[in-house]
């Protein structure tokens, strides 16, 4: 016989049934009695973070490999500072759960304000309804475990993030347990009809063609549908090519593997075959600017097969409750011809560049030397700016081994992103490779490496400022206080520093860096202000126009 | 003859017009033109933060000594970072004006996600719209000076914050100019027959009372009405206290000044007076938990004149449509009766503290040595936790020379706030008492005293981890990684440095700061992890029964 189920237990309990073992944040007043009853539990670990955004950025790259993130506040003055995280969760669509603490219901009827308070008691939760896809005040112990369901079985569903809030006198009530529950992300069955319609026509479309091209969006990772992209592309022999956003949904080393569509900033081989095709199977892409608008030839309709969990078209026509998992599987079991696959010369191991003894180091060395060091036991975290656009050329040889917010591109992401990641799944270390500016909004996070002894690589990519924004519109503004980056690990106790001004420095920090795995190492590696990267280049002459 | 205005220029032109001469923020692509523009500008300076949210807390602490501040931001990962900081100014009543970029009005009708896009195009300004006073897109140069003058007009009317957008595509439009217009701050007069009732009934209320006594709240500050308290209490005699989030309010040293009133939290002999009295004159309070919710004997209302900027209520009933200003030069002109002022003991210099060489530095002890350091030309600013409950008995000596976010009680606002403090004035020295958890989530914006050249003194209250937190509810989350906080100044490229255990330690270390005038300071204050003021005691004496 089970003991009676508190509103906090059974949260936590269903939490963990979605695979969550770790839950980030920073205590306060109004969510401390939630913090003791999740100390209390067995399943799931309290990771303390320094900053409630950081907090945020971990439990995003935690969602974002585990399939869930939870991230856990106090009212107002922790829930506002992961506002800014939670959007960029809605945009990419990365499930996470914000839990924050909040003033019991029998003292909302008093008469001071009570502290943390903005407005009214309920704008908080008002600000979260614009940024989730769910959100739920626990204030009634008996619709607690249906309000639960509901949510968590939203977050799954649409992949985004979700908002419960706890009064503080309500997470140790009891609740009632009923049988007859609908399952934690239960979704309508698609409308066979439709279903059998669409399948029959995308199949039709796909064999009539002469260069089709699969094209593999974020949801594929989201979704944890890489394997049937995998059999899609075996089966077929049609070619894959990922986007920015879904960079490493299948190893780049694969046979069928294109490379990363970047529209005008990338690869003018994969532009060409996917901007000259006659039949682009889009799966759970997000069309954004980044990914599809950088380009002088926009993708066609005419030409495209586009499906996400939220909509299904066909050239010019849509289809309606058909679901994203249905429409793929259905589709490879289809009857599909098989053709030649088609190889691109550039995906294969590159002869990575030789180092010179006392060169200045540039962007375009450190990629092509980082690259040589890129395994399957290593994930990828790109920040936002130059280090992604060179990042992206790195060959990462697993599926999902690179996480990057390459659509909302909010910076200071990737070092907190770390922690998160390596939590998820602590056989792979992480490298982060971040610019200074980033790295001077929320890289002292890098506390919690040493707290929770994780060994992260950190690259700061040091031009002394925005380097990107350089390139658009340059003044002051742009530039940076100099910080001595390699001096971090005296001031948080523990990790190593270097500082790179040279090719040569950089491959012996890199190799040191791997061997020391007692803790995290940071290298500040000095670059010329005006060096940059090929992409960057391509991408900031579209850009710029578009500034003043 | 003037040359042609545009929106940016006008706008930079009427800020700068409500005394604004520094405006705080972080460059984007969206917003970057007019970084350009406010870079031509000669009356503003720009004022680049590490991060946006530091940003707005700079900007916060500028409006309080200003009267306006302004924070700059990109938008959505620049502004939905700002969210908490506008927050905080909102409950707190500082009046901050958020810039944000935004893509241009005809950038928002092509297809593909722009990026930094979170939901929809207004999902940023609609979630500013729970926490701002008036919001507006300057999609149309056409109306953009009205809206420009309505919503500066609206911030300087309620000191609450304000919302402003500039798709990047308008920012150089011009705008046309027309001479009939509503001053900025323009507010409807008041009623002078409800006027003159209310100041009437006031003075009879006054006149028959045995023990009246002034509150003076956080929005005599904010409207700037110091010298009329004066005016009043010199007049009448009749005795001020001020509020936690009004400390400051008079000089501390003032002969009708009785203390700070904190409820259960402060001192007896303040708390007798305020709870005794038969006529309490509350003016500009804020009704909070911290200020009036801890004790046992709330305010009676029957016995109470309550005026604020929103609202007038004696005794039990209301007056509509009667200003602040108009009500309080009213009553000080009324035919009041003179009385002898009260004087009680504490509130004199007091005997500061002997110094014990290798003595244990204590919380009671700092706060005792450090009130020998105050002068008329610094300004404490005390961030949340014991460093401000500490701060409380600190003597000080000018008005509003002590800043705290005393209400809404945000952790990491004070090391950014004393960037913007010392930039609203230039003549008074920041001292900054922050606790080691709030510091480890902002404070190394310490980075921009150095690049800005400013030099406040920053005393890190050193415990390990969440003080306060400690007492109410105890668990491995309230500690934090220990921070070599005496070598961020190696990091930052600036400052001073210092440890401090022992009394004479922390002596000899204020000391050389105040010497120090070229740069900030860093006096890592190391306590022992169970000591704290007496005032936390007592407050968490009370508040430690409602957190479970």
């Amino acid at each position: 016989m089970e003991t009676t189920q508190t509103v906090s237990t059974y949260l936590i309990k269903k939490i963990h049934e979605c695979g969550v073992e770790h839950i980030f944040g920073v205590p306060g007043d109004y969510v401390l009695g939630f913090y003791d009853q999740l100390m209390r539990a067995k399943d799931v670990k309290v990771v303390n973070t320094c900053d409630e955004l950081a907090a945020a950025f971990a439990a995003d790259a935690y969602a974002r490999i585990r399939g869930l993130g939870v991230v856990c506040v106090t009212y107002c003055v922790g829930g506002l500072k992961v506002v800014n995280a939670t959007a960029q969760a809605y945009a990419e669509k990365s499930p996470i759960i914000v839990i924050s603490g909040a003033p019991g219901t029998k003292e909302r009827t008093r008469n001071p304000l009570l502290h943390h308070m903005v407005r009214d008691y309920d704008t908080q939760q008002k600000i979260f309804e614009h940024i989730t896809v769910a959100s739920t005040v626990l204030d009634k112990p008996s619709n607690a475990q249906a309000e639960i369901d509901r949510v968590l079985g939203t977050a799954l569903r649409y992949k985004r993030p979700v908002y419960i809030e706890l009064p503080r006198d309500v997470i140790n009530s009891p609740v009632e347990i009923s049988n007859d529950l609908i399952n934690v992300g239960y979704e309508e069955p698609s409308d066979p009809l439709a279903l059998a319609e669409a399948v029959e026509e995308a199949a039709t479309m796909i064999n009539t063609a002469e260069k089709p091209v699969i094209v593999a969006g974020v949801e594929i990772q989201r979704f944890g549908l890489q394997d049937e992209v995998l059999r899609f592309t075996e089966k077929t022999g049609i070619p894959v090519v990922a986007t920015i956003l879904s960079k490493s949904v299948i190893s780049e080393y694969h046979e069928s593997y294109l490379g990363l569509y970047q529209g005008a900033m990338g690869d003018d081989s994969v532009r060409e075959c996917v901007e000259s095709s006659d039949c682009l199977i889009l799966l759970g892409a997000l069309m954004t600017d980044i990914d599809f608008g950088i380009s002088a030839t926009p993708i066609e309709q005419r030409y495209s097969i586009f499906v996400t969990s939220e909509k299904l078209s066909i050239r010019h026509h849509n289809f309606e409750n058909v679901r994203l998992n249905d429409f793929i599987q259905n589709l490879i079991n289809a009857n599909l011809r098989t053709r030649r696959p088609i190889h691109l010369k550039h995906i294969q191991s590159k002869n990575f560049s030789s180092v010179k003894i006392g060169k200045k180091i540039t962007v375009q060395h450190l990629f092509d030397k980082l690259a040589s060091f890129i395994t399957t036991d290593t994930i990828v975290i790109a920040d936002v700016g130059d280090c992604l656009f060179g990042a992206l050329d790195l060959i990462i040889p697993h599926a999902t081994e690179f996480l990057a917010p390459a659509f909302y591109t909010s910076m200071g992401f990737a070092v907190p992103a770390s922690i998160g990641a390596q939590l998820a799944n602590s056989k792979l270390r992480p490298i982060v490779v971040v610019g200074d500016g980033a790295f001077q909004m929320s890289g002292m996070e890098i506390s919690s490496a040493v707290r929770y002894k994780l060994n992260p690589i950190v690259i700061v990519l040091n031009n002394g400022g925005y380097g990107t924004e350089r390139r658009l519109l340059d003044g002051p503004f742009n530039d940076l206080q100099p910080w001595q980056y390699k001096s971090i690990p005296e001031i948080v106790g523990g990790g190593r520093g270097f500082v790179i001004d040279t090719e040569d420095e950089f491959e012996n920090a890199l190799k040191a860096s791997y061997e020391y795995i007692g803790g995290f190492s940071i290298l500040d590696v000095r670059l010329d202000p005006n060096d940059g990267s090929a992409a960057l280049q391509r991408l900031t002459d579209v850009l710029g126009k578009r500034v003043r």
